[in-house]
């Protein structure tokens, strides 16, 4: 019996463009590969694998649930796994160095640190190698034909100027994504925002100790909440952690603006982290080693036209504080690929339903991270928002089937976003009702009576 | 005494770039060259004045109170009196012809038709022979250097490529403000959005009848009312009305995408505008002659960057659903020039104390557009809504000094954009709760306690 069509990949008689090696256009790539695309990928920079130059401005990464969902799915989950270092809960650090521990799940759930950089360097070997994609490095994206699958590129390095065709084209180019701004955002009705939150973030990186040590908790998130700022740090392989300070740009104290001498810096990190200043007294010395970077969400739709889609943040890219913006861009791969499979690889029915079905969740995420921002922000020493999240956290460890937390639901489910938004915001109206209904809440937050309260509302 | 400084302005030695000479373009140009500025603009376009080309997809513009303030201010609005026509009411066309009339304000209050083309080409003539401009035409500008005051630019007619530089830039550009796209966007935490509502528009040129007579009363706006879409029409000085449909550009009936057919679009204006179906059977065949055009908000901040500002619709666009855009950004004007004097023609001062200053009123134009839309789309055939505005108008015509309507605030007034937003939302509040708490308010709406329940309120 003849076999025609796409059952032979050897043909590669499909084609595929993405503009951006980065992580959702290399994982993507993957996927497209071993659907027997011929994939060639342009991104921007240099090869990451060759210099030693930053992936992009970056905290260290979470990999979570939807994440490894994504990458065990087109089989490179395990390679990853190699990299990365899981950590089983938040410790909090306090002004007198005393730490608190948090479990982020269950028993055994954790969320994986993981370097932007080793994560993307791993993918794009699989691509090249596995995929047998190509990546042309130093090509800058100038433009687009969405309807057609055209882009339009420069060669930074000789300066070229030309211009490449594929049946499909992914612009996974990220958050200052250039096809979205070159092409999608002159087409008529796009709608598009990109709104800068008031603050911003430096790196900085604790290095590990003098026998090669690891000098905090390796299988932790370490936070020092300080109310209108916080410093977190990550687990690096090599015993460093990468640390983040995250602070508004501009204010009268505890603002980026105002640690503009190495003296404010040094005075700044003995009296806010004298923990963290004990292990770094050197911080004033390394603060400008990694720029004060922005931080923004994205929004547009349609994240379609023509033959060419948006994926990941250039789509839309969010705050970090959920640790979801890579999870969300790995779930988009997972999302096409079911699509891919439900419509028989006909782009012109995936993309308009990838548009439709998906945007709502990337909304989702956005506010998701929005709101855990405001909550970090003015919400972690409010003493009624903590005894919420401790009640529950016990109805919810006696009801597990009728209760998960939205951090688990986001974190280690599989649920829509935007179902979890609206769970989320269930579940908090229903423990506002129920502490404001309650009187002595304070005393007998752990009581029958509350934990049948809840139950009621459900 | 010996003279130095900007006091001579034969010498011209302050210079002004304007990137677009639409309405907002060629009125500042007016202000910049009598404030004794070398004054440049370049303008994407071809002279409208010697070319029989549209300026721009738009409705015919109603002129208010805001707009002949910045136009007397400056010495030109007698020049554009000339070329206006006072509406002193709308008048509602319903299903069987019957009109309704409604004064806009108080006796004499009105506000003024002009054509988009009309008024620009003579604010060009005022700008080049008055204020001395020179006005570029076919200039594209590609990109701009928003800290030095520099423009990139191609003449569109040779293809050449160029730059200008002067002390100051102000992209006048429109909602598709090319300054904007490629340079404002790119600058780190500059806030954007552009959003289109889902209702689109199409313009009808509605003759003058053979003797060259109006076929509607001229001094007023018509307005043809049907729920979810409607037809206007306002007077041009030649007899013709230009008449515009707003409708949504897709949906089950009463769409632009279900208007796909000569005989369509005869049947559809027969049934639903009979009464202007009579002046116009021939509708079908001039359907095409205007494109389909879609309505959207853009929203940015802030305003400035170095040397360079937004004005006009490159700031603010919004739907015109309140008839505000144009006299929004004739007020743009008035507050730079009211800066300029203040700052003494320091423009390291006037531009961020312009974006700070003028951008809640900005938000608020598009705030009170967009309301007008709900309003105009949702609410107009609501008996409640319609009910709360004979109640404001009796109370109003009792106590002129205690309750201005919103309309007037913002159409007759100079009240800031922002307040007038902010005394609406108050007034609707207390007028929602007077409502609320009477009995029988359909039938003794007019009554003395009605009046005196508001009077408590105020």
């Amino acid at each position: 019996m003849l076999k025609v069509g796409n059952e032979n990949n050897m043909e590669k008689n499909k084609s595929a463009i993405i503009v951006g090696a980065g992580l959702a256009g290399s994982l993507w790539a993957v996927y497209l590969a071993k659907a027997g695309y011929k994939v060639t990928i342009y991104e921007r920079r240099p090869d990451i694998r060759l210099a030693e130059i930053s992936a992009g401005k970056s905290i260290n990464l979470a990999l979570s649930t939807r994440g490894w969902k994504a990458l065990d799915t087109v089989g490179v989950g395990d390679q990853i796994r190699e990299i990365a270092i899981p950590m089983y809960g938040r410790t909090m650090h306090d002004l007198e160095g005393n730490l608190t521990y948090q479990p982020y799940g269950k028993e055994g759930e954790a969320i994986y640190s993981v370097s932007r950089g080793g994560v993307n360097a791993k993918m794009m070997d699989i691509a090249e190698h596995d995929g047998g994609a190509t990546i042309h490095y130093n090509h800058e994206c100038l433009g687009a034909d969405t309807k057609k699958g055209v882009v339009y590129l420069k060669n930074k390095e000789t300066g070229e100027e030309l211009s490449d065709q594929a049946d499909v084209v992914f612009a996974a180019d990220g958050a200052f994504s250039a096809v979205r701004y070159s092409a999608f955002q002159k087409l008529d009705r796009f709608n598009f925002s990109q709104h800068f939150i008031e603050d911003g973030y430096r790196e900085i990186l604790l290095p590990a100790g003098e026998g090669g040590e690891y000098q905090l908790e390796k299988n932790a998130l370490h936070i020092w909440p300080r109310g209108r700022f916080m410093l977190i740090a990550l687990a690096n392989e090599d015993g460093s952690f990468t640390c983040t300070l995250f602070m508004p740009h501009e204010g009268d104290a505890g603002a980026f603006d105002k640690l503009n001498s190495k003296e404010r810096v040094n005075t700044f990190f003995k009296t806010t982290f004298p923990d963290f200043y004990e292990m770094m007294p050197n911080i004033a010395d390394v603060w400008e080693d990694h720029p004060l970077s922005s931080l923004g969400i994205m929004r547009s739709y349609p994240w379609h036209d023509g033959k060419t889609a948006l994926i990941g943040d250039a789509a839309h890219a969010t705050v970090p504080f959920y640790g979801q913006g890579m999870n969300g861009a790995f779930e988009d791969c997972t999302v096409l690929h079911e699509l891919m499979q439900k419509h028989n690889e006909n782009w012109e029915s995936i993309f308009p339903e990838y548009s439709l079905v998906r945007k709502p969740d990337g909304d989702a995420l956005q506010e998701l991270s929005l709101d855990n921002y405001y909550v970090m922000r003015d919400f972690v020493g409010d003493s009624a928002f903590l005894l919420q999240k401790k009640i529950e956290a016990k109805f919810s460890a006696l009801h597990p089937d009728k209760w998960m937390p939205l951090y688990s639901q986001v974190t280690f489910s599989e649920i829509r976003y935007s179902d979890a938004h609206k769970n989320g915001l269930r579940q908090d109206k229903i423990m506002k009702e129920v502490m404001a209904s309650m009187e002595n809440i304070e005393t007998n937050w752990d009581s029958e009576e509350v934990m049948n309260r809840i139950l009621e509302k459900i």
